[in-house]
């Protein structure tokens, strides 16, 4: 009995072309990091289910694929990458050098509902500085970002920023420190809920007037430092924490583009865990898809491990997403060529022949094929259009005893016939390095 | 209370030393794969149990991460990337092109006892044509071995090559046809268990003189040609496998270097799933650590899931043995530099200009990193030294004010100073990619 060839809901296959496209990313986003400075580390997919979740409880709990082992330990697949990475900080600290700059781009599991579009398994992109409480690290996550998308070729990225201190303080003006959370959890869903129903939901959890100053904040207009002072004015006048803001606004001013950071109270990043700058990324004509990269301050990544603190800065690109976005804008899009030139086999005598050629083809920069069949030359011919293979080389026997060979280029259904090998080689590289020529 | 910071038996963190090396390698890798027009998939770590383990039951199934997931399936994360690849090819043969040939560099999982030094979770890194049975697949594969190996720098490998058909034919040719698994398992160990061991249990198998001419099958010694008309001989003359053998070697001889590959009638890859060709790969110098790519031809990858049957030839790096042999063989070691300048903070006003110099130099190529905390030069050296960081720039008020920055050369303790940005950026490159000058 045949077994039915099926996959998870929630988990993909990719074909080629998908995955060429993904690990061509993952490759512009890796130089980037290095340009940066950034190193890559890597943990595993499985850890002890205690040391992901911690004491447990709450709604990342249901979602983590959580089972015992052989040896009836209880474990579980990673659902982030930050967790392991304030585990791995925790356990290597000494063989490592603060302030420590890692990136890590891997996949990551979580048992969500598949209704919503969301996947089960999917690619992660974290980069933290980690050690260092400095405007110096704040700037350069940003920069970072900034630079990262311009490598990708997007028409261009707008940061949000905003600072959480600054919201906090402002709740701490109005004697609402202690509804903190829930003030948050409200913010962060004006943009689904509307104006009129948050104003309801934090009048309940505060009062009518400091309803309104929230919303006043949150939807504070005008420039960059219109902005700063409105938040300053109604968190209480400046602190350290609109400090840093101000610095960081005037730093960016003089290295990003005009319009690439925007000042937005309205970031806040739901979760508890930041402390400082907080920001969502958004791509200029995909704002529809939502952030494409998020992440800000923090002041003690592995408090759950450790009793020294860490404190850090990071962001997270959400790979998935990201590709989503570049296909939308069709940056780059269009099935990327695999390979260059396909050997075409004339007769299985000129085997070596042909992987003779193979060889000196590659050694001039060239990704070559050598077709194992012999088939007709049309059905050759037809695969490697099916493949998006740009030019193929026919050699029969007489060819290898004249010493030629025939390029077609098969986008024209044009031959050029009775080359030398040399000059093939030449005319195909003259032709995948300028294409348009 | 803290949790302890643990990570499971088996399991490994990557430090970036490590982590780059492995990446670089990997890089390499994929880079050669795409020169011979192979393309890259990827599948979900995690899939139906029945999908991966088939009918299941024997040694394979106890070392399977398996468990009933959110929704009441019996799941398993993935143990190989063959059983997978099957299953994909069976899945989405009408969205390929035939014959196919495809990579895949990913993690798997298997529950091994560790005090073998195995690991429960490791990268593999696997290739395969798929779709045909020619001559030419079996020599590109072997080329691709070569070729790869040949890209990584190590000093040499040795391809040992057989044909599970030609000792099929053998074992047919002395009636032993039936036993054949259990004579393949006995000979597998010949190596570990010695010559006599090996004889007596071939003779409890079959008889004194089967077994005998067994061992002289395996043991053929000679020429690459001589070797062959041996075990030709011993299975009862020529036929289309010993003459696939003969093919194989001649083109392979015009091909690869004298000495690279071996006929060696001894590799039978004890499994039963191959058919055809079969090879271990070792590296010169490191033979100790047994084979690092191994494969063979097959007769149907699909069986399992599917009526229509698809041959195929392939192999598979073990990458975490091959990272060790390179490490004994000391190639391309020493800790990678994961950055090539380290620009100083000496004054945090100054916060803005240092990351606006980090992108000019960036822009001519190089890898920089801001030290992001005004701290005593002395420590932001050793910081570099640390991160295996070659250069320092140094730029405090004054330099800035008269527009010039100063270089250190961290492993000599020269400085050059009062040079434009332009100057030292020139220095910088000149000193990076010529570091004997």
């Amino acid at each position: 009995m045949e077994i039915t060839p099926r996959i998870l809901k929630g988990f993909r296959d990719f074909l080629p072309s998908g995955e060429i496209r993904r690990k061509q990313l993952i490759r512009i986003l890796e130089d980037q990091f290095h340009a940066f400075g950034f190193v890559p580390i890597d943990t595993p997919m499985l850890e002890y289910a205690q040391v992901l979740l911690g004491k447990g409880g709450g709604e990342t709990d249901k979602q983590v694929y959580r089972f015992e082992d052989h040896g009836g330990r209880d474990v579980a697949l990673r659902f982030d990458l930050t967790v392991p990475f304030a585990r791995y900080m925790a356990m290597h600290r000494n063989e490592l050098y603060l302030p420590f700059k890692r990136f890590h781009i891997s996949k990551v599991f979580r048992g969500e509902n598949t209704q919503r579009g969301r996947y089960r398994e999917f690619t992660q992109c974290d980069f933290d500085i980690v050690g260092t409480e400095t405007l110096s690290s704040d700037l350069e996550i940003v920069l970072m970002i900034v630079s990262a998308f311009e490598a990708l070729r997007v028409p261009g990225v707008t940061v949000h920023l905003s600072h959480r201190g600054v919201f906090n303080r402002f709740l701490r003006h109005h004697g609402a420190q202690d509804r903190g959370e829930e003030v948050l959890r409200v913010v962060d869903k004006l943009r689904k809920v509307g104006r009129e129903a948050t104003l309801e939901a934090l009048t309940e959890l505060t009062s009518r007037e400091v309803a309104e100053k929230a919303l006043a904040f949150i939807g504070a207009q005008g420039t960059y430092g219109e902005i700063l002072t409105t938040i300053e004015d109604l968190s209480g006048g400046p602190g350290p924490e609109s400090a840093r803001l101000r610095e960081l606004g005037a730093a960016l001013e003089q290295l990003v583009p005009a319009g690439t950071v925007l000042l937005d109270p309205s970031i806040t990043r739901g979760l508890d865990y930041y402390t400082g700058v907080v920001f969502e990324t958004f791509i200029k004509g995909a704002e529809n898809i939502g952030s494409v990269c998020s992440g800000g301050r923090y002041d003690d990544l592995v408090a759950l491990y450790s009793r020294e603190s860490m404190p850090g800065v990071g962001a997270s690109i959400g790979l998935d997403r990201l590709l989503a976005a570049l296909e939308e804008l069709d940056v780059g899009t269009g099935e990327p060529a695999a390979v260059d030139l396909l050997i075409t086999m004339q007769d299985t005598e000129l085997t070596a022949h042909y992987h003779e050629l193979a060889r000196t083809f590659r050694a001039a920069g060239l990704r070559v094929e050598v077709f194992p069949e012999q088939q007709k030359l049309g059905r050759q011919f037809a695969f490697a259009e099916r493949k998006g293979i740009p030019l193929a080389l026919v050699c029969g026997a007489e060819e290898k005893a004249s010493g030629t060979v025939n390029l077609r280029i098969l986008a024209d259904r044009e031959n050029r016939e009775n080359l030398k090998p040399e000059e093939a080689r030449q005319l195909a590289v003259q032709l995948i390095r300028n294409p348009e020529k």
